[in-house]
């Protein structure tokens, strides 16, 4: 078997509800959905709040990981999905992934690369 | 205050060292060094060693985060290393980080993308 390389999308993306990203626990609530969804295989995370708002957290994948940075006072976060190919093709995954962050957040995005690594 | 956005850098590379890729620990030692030198707040982490070698950590940032995945039997990583310069301008922290994992690993980099996030 060969390496197959996996898709790794990198997002900036404006949103207007500050609320949501100002605290983790919703969003994490929604990409465990997303998780079980995709049937990835979770085995780890860190979740960090900043003081006065905002969080940090990434989510590790057996797949490869999912992150997230937000700054609310900017309505500004990143978004980074990586899947690998291991075993399965999963480039729609990631990018329906994608998709439904974005749209959690009724965000507009700003800049999103694809990258086959 | 406007938004600086920071430097992601996105590598894969090749090592003859696959005892270096089948197990985290020294990645760890030395990725925890560069974090020191350069001054950075960890916040978080998550190893996760598959059965057979290889390995796969995130490693949680006040400025970001770190990721490694290895594939020993392809002689294989993916490398990331984002800094946001919240605070600092840490483009140049990122490359210098980048750069002492690479040679830890004595690798030879297949194809690198440094993204302006």
């Amino acid at each position: 078997m060969h390496y197959k390389p996996g898709l790794h999308i990198l997002s900036e993306f404006n949103s207007a509800n500050q609320l949501l990203l100002a605290k983790s626990a919703d969003f994490r609530n929604h990409v465990d959905l997303l998780i079980a969804t995709y049937n990835l295989h979770k085995v780890g995370e860190v979740y960090h709040e900043f003081e006065g708002g905002g969080f940090t957290a990434v989510v590790c994948l057996t797949e490869s990981h999912l992150s997230i940075h937000t700054w609310p006072e900017y309505k500004l976060a990143t978004f980074d999905v990586f899947l690998s190919n291991y075993q399965t093709e999963n480039d729609e995954k990631a990018r329906a992934i994608y998709k439904g962050i974005l749209a959690f957040y009724d965000g507009i995005e700003i800049q999103k690369n694809e990258i086959k690594r």
